[in-house]
């Protein structure tokens, strides 16, 4: 196996993971993090991981944005949305002109912050299901299994081997990737049921089952998810609204007294949301085509207004 | 003077005072409540006002909706506005064939629920910008002064005449009252004003003032607006989008701490609002006149699904 150079780019929950595992495979793995406690602790006592009934500490270098220089094969970008801009930014020195960067993040539209920072060609995105727990500081529990699928952004034999190479690498961790022929199905797919929920439950500050319980939530995510297709549709991507309709309902049912992250976000903790990467892409890449989308719009409009208001 | 018999349906506040002040000019008065507290008090104790700093105990009779059924001359509505039907259907022998109904509802579309208990030509609608405390079951203070218009809402000369007749009633009365020659445009415009902050302050859980400062209040407000607008326009009265866009943005400024009735209703006291009498009506007369709300429609399912989230 070739050993990777592979800086991980946000050391949160979910980062670590991957970095702990890619570390422990065998490849030159660095974690980057803005966070004080975060990087004193893991360079003081290691990362610790606990793996289902094991627990391990491992050294494993972490650095402060502005402390890189090397360049590196592959970046994984496990930032917020909102802070995947300044990351790229302030890492831009371990970004040659082959690395891959490799975006996992929740929603739609981040190549578009992407492109300022490197060719396309060099993009990979992908979704994941892998979830992961921080304990704290330099402490993280790994919570669950989940696949995650990861494509090369644009068409090519290069391309498609970089992807293919990297989804090995995280196969062969113990990280249950797999190449994608349509990762933006997926990532579609996972941001329409994101956008339907999300930022309603936060509006209406409730869980999933709550809302879904409601006379008024199956117009509201139809409304919602024909804008996510009506735009997916504009960029090659294909969503069946009655089956979203379906499946969406019947996820919230499912998973009952969930909180979305954005209700986390915004009402319990008063952090700025997502939002912009979830309807809101969907209101400005309509704006872009051409198309209406009134109901994404105005709950973007709406969270932003509860974000202006509940965060000092 | 000719005493006029005048039933007030809904004796809360503002019926309370429309019932003191009719009755102290002399006309035939009859308050008619729903509320056990409210009945009994008041006819074990007679109705007490405070009007600025006199305070005064008088016996007007009260009753329940079904206890009624002499015909009247003038029904004042003063219930709810999704509380009229009920009301209308329990006081229908008090309405004769030439029984004029006046509401002065906030809100629009009150004369849907009208027309399917009296003819449109018994109707009579308008704003009032009075207000009344009220302090407990037998007690309410006047608050402030304040003009009331008034309007038939069907054309023609014996409607007016009758129009003319309540108005001269009430501004002898001392309630400040004219006729209206266009009292639509004032209702659409001050519906206008509540639908764009009402709703918007109640899915925020925020007041006037803090809704204004958001950098999406102007956006959203003239999007909601504009299809008060659309709307207005098809039912013969036109509104000037911009004009309101600074009136409703330089009211909020000026009230400021101010939370608006649906804040109230909803957040502060899990009730049911008026909202299908704002944006809800906007969305509806939309789709009947084969035009696009898609606003107003969402602001109206989102209070719908945060009534049946907060109102166990």
């Amino acid at each position: 196996m070739r050993t990777i150079k592979i800086a991980i780019a946000g050391a949160g929950a979910l980062g670590r993971r991957f970095g702990y595992l890619l570390h422990k495979a065998g490849h030159d793995v660095i974690l980057i993090d803005k966070w004080d406690d975060h990087i004193e602790n893991i360079r003081t006592n290691g990362l610790t991981v606990e793996d289902g009934q094991e627990k391990h500490t491992v050294n494993i270098p972490i650095f402060y944005p502005h402390e890189v220089s090397d360049v590196v094969d592959f970046v994984f970008m496990f930032t917020k949305s909102m802070g995947l801009g300044d990351m790229l930014k302030d890492i831009k020195p371990i970004i040659g002109p082959n690395t891959g960067v490799i975006s996992l993040l929740n929603g739609i539209g981040h190549e578009d912050v992407l492109k300022d920072y490197l060719p396309l060609e060099n993009i990979y995105i992908g979704v994941t299901i892998l979830t992961s727990k921080l304990i704290g500081p330099g402490h993280v529990a790994f919570d669950g299994a989940g696949a995650t699928e990861i494509q090369n952004f644009v068409k090519g034999d290069e391309q498609e081997k970089n992807a293919r190479q990297i989804v090995n690498a995280l196969d062969e961790a113990g990280l249950n990737a797999s190449y994608s022929e349509d990762v933006k199905f997926s990532i579609w797919r996972k941001a329409c049921v994101n956008g339907a929920m999300n930022a309603t439950c936060a509006l209406l500050d409730c869980n999933l089952a709550q809302f879904e319980s409601t006379d008024q939530a199956e117009d509201i995510i139809r409304q919602i998810v024909q804008e996510f297709a009506q735009v997916a549709k504009q960029k090659g991507t294909t969503l069946d609204v009655e089956e979203m309709v379906d499946y969406i309902l019947d996820s919230a049912r499912k998973v009952g007294s969930h909180h979305p992250s954005m209700h986390q976000d915004l009402v319990q903790n008063h952090r700025y949301t997502e939002v912009d990467f979830l309807n809101g892409a969907v209101a400005r890449m309509a704006e872009e085509e051409g198309l209406n989308a009134p109901f994404n719009t105005i709950i973007t409009q709406l969270i932003h207004a509860k974000e202006q208001i509940l965060i000092v």
